[in-house]
């Protein structure tokens, strides 16, 4: 496929979506003061932010709600107590895990709820139940995105499979997910390439979603956008599970469109985020997730490692090694 | 020019150049301990490094020498208490700055040195001393390369002109050095292909040296090799200047051949650097130096603002402002 676009020019096509308080939320259980979460809304109308994701429609009977902040369960009534009736260019998504979701119950007709968008997330063996979903939300009138974790373990061919059944239904955007932030950009230059020629058979668009676990979420975004890819995940400060993601100021530093803006998302770094990196809530690149990375593999024990305040990196490298060829 | 390599083959022509005690060096004023250096010396034998480079060849009549660390001014008797005969594969390395070295009187004949490879360090208005350096250095029998800085800051034409005369001298290598961490992976790619085919014209090889202001050193490390580039910068943790440099774990874990191994320099983060870091020594990404590097400038600021221990980003991004466009 052409490349699409250079370093100077503008893409129409492109949409910035902001996963801070739902990538991030996996770092302190998503609890955010309403504080950060009203100033993140505002610094993304004034970015320029396409998209704000709000955080999981997780499911009450699956997940007990005193153990979490209220954004793992992003209430339409949470959100509409940030947002009001949103009167602004900054759409509002959330993530519905297939699985763990009661999507027929928590998820309401578009034309009550603040949200716009329904981010699925789906495994590549649970392809049927995220058609279900799918469906149901477009019946309800909300946008939706397909978000297949973990593709740097799935096969080319289930890959293609996934994505010719998704083509046949009425989702608006397939995403690649870098679960394990393994990725060098020359595979998400090829990944991005792969999903564009397919979506474009079907009238679809194309997002990406990267892990920091090798320095590569930033890279392997803008590559797989100068491929086709037109809806690009950040997070401020990169917050998110383990290594975190692609840092928003990095993209919209980037990004030639004179509608972005990287100033106001500075200001949430100075005021929200290196307080919660004091506070002891952690996230970014450190060694441990460098190697899942490397190792192409979940970074449960990378996160462990974190979370005991281990720094033995010699030891976990060889625990690393025997659990992946043990 | 044809994409070279790919994610699965080795590479013969590939040389790992470990920087650590140079770039590091201008963290910490070149102040490391023996048992740093002497570890990191045989952690690089055990990775299968190609070279290591020992600091600078800075002259002693500009620079005292009660000033810095010893590795400022690399004596050769101070290398050879650290590597004796260097019976290894392991080459060394050291840095000569167009101006600012005494390389007529402190650059020794090769054969009474441990040194192996002179890095001759210019901008690209310094050209004809960076000749005299090369023939200087290449006459008294060492290998040498020629390290452009800057080189987000030269036009084309210039760039071309340059190595148009490089090409004419004995230098083994030309070197890309992205000294504000500006470029992106599209333009690390494009100057590698504008470095080797002028390179491959007069038999040279090409290197490259990023930083990582904008988190791409090791993206444009790996783009820029896999469009030709032989010779690979790298610290360990990244220590460097400012945002640092491309991390040699990170290097190393992405090489098939399998004489490069990774967990020698888990070692030295785990016992060395992590302890400088503790110690208050400063480098790596942080939003200044992501703004210098967005807007193609010198770290200068972001260092200042850094060593002074302040936090407000905000304004911080409008003084930077002002600068540029001021």
């Amino acid at each position: 496929m052409a490349k699409k676009g250079d370093l100077l020019t503008v893409r129409e096509d492109i949409r910035v979506v902001d996963a801070t308080i739902r990538d991030g939320g996996l770092c302190n259980d998503f609890r955010f003061t309403d504080k950060f979460v009203k100033d993140l809304y505002h610094a993304n109308v004034k970015a320029g932010v396409d998209y704000m994701e709000f955080g999981y429609k997780a499911s009450k009977e699956i997940f007990k709600e005193e153990n979490f902040g209220k954004w793992k369960f992003s209430n339409d009534d949470h959100i509409r107590e940030v947002v009001g009736e949103n009167d602004t260019n900054l759409k509002i998504a959330v993530m519905a895990d297939v699985g763990r979701t009661d999507f027929k119950n928590d998820i309401i007709p578009k034309n009550e709820s603040p949200i716009d968008l329904i981010r699925i997330a789906t495994y590549i063996n649970t392809i049927p139940a995220a058609v279900e979903m799918i469906e149901d939300a477009v019946k309800k009138g909300y946008e939706t995105t397909i978000n297949i974790m973990a593709v740097s373990k799935a096969t080319r061919e289930d890959i293609v499979s996934a994505l010719e059944i998704f083509g046949k239904t009425p989702v608006n955007a397939f995403y690649i997910v870098d679960s394990y932030g393994a990725l060098y950009p020359e595979q998400a230059r090829d990944l991005a390439d792969l999903y564009c020629e397919i979506a474009d058979k079907y009238g679809k668009s194309v997002g990406v979603h990267a892990h920091n676990n090798q320095q590569l979420a930033f890279a392997n975004t803008i590559e797989a956008m100068t491929h086709g890819v037109s809806y690009l995940d950040a997070t401020v400060d990169g917050m998110g599970r383990g290594a975190g993601n692609c840092a928003l100021e990095l993209l919209l530093g980037f990004l030639k469109n004179p509608k972005y803006q990287v100033q106001p998302i500075i200001k949430i770094i100075e005021e929200h985020t290196s307080a919660l990196r004091k506070q002891g809530v952690k996230w970014g690149y450190d060694i441990p997730y460098m190697l899942t990375g490397q190792y192409n593999t979940h970074p449960r024990p990378a996160i462990s490692f974190t979370n005991e305040n281990r720094e033995d990196y010699y030891n976990f490298s060889n625990e690393i090694f025997d659990i992946i060829n043990g």
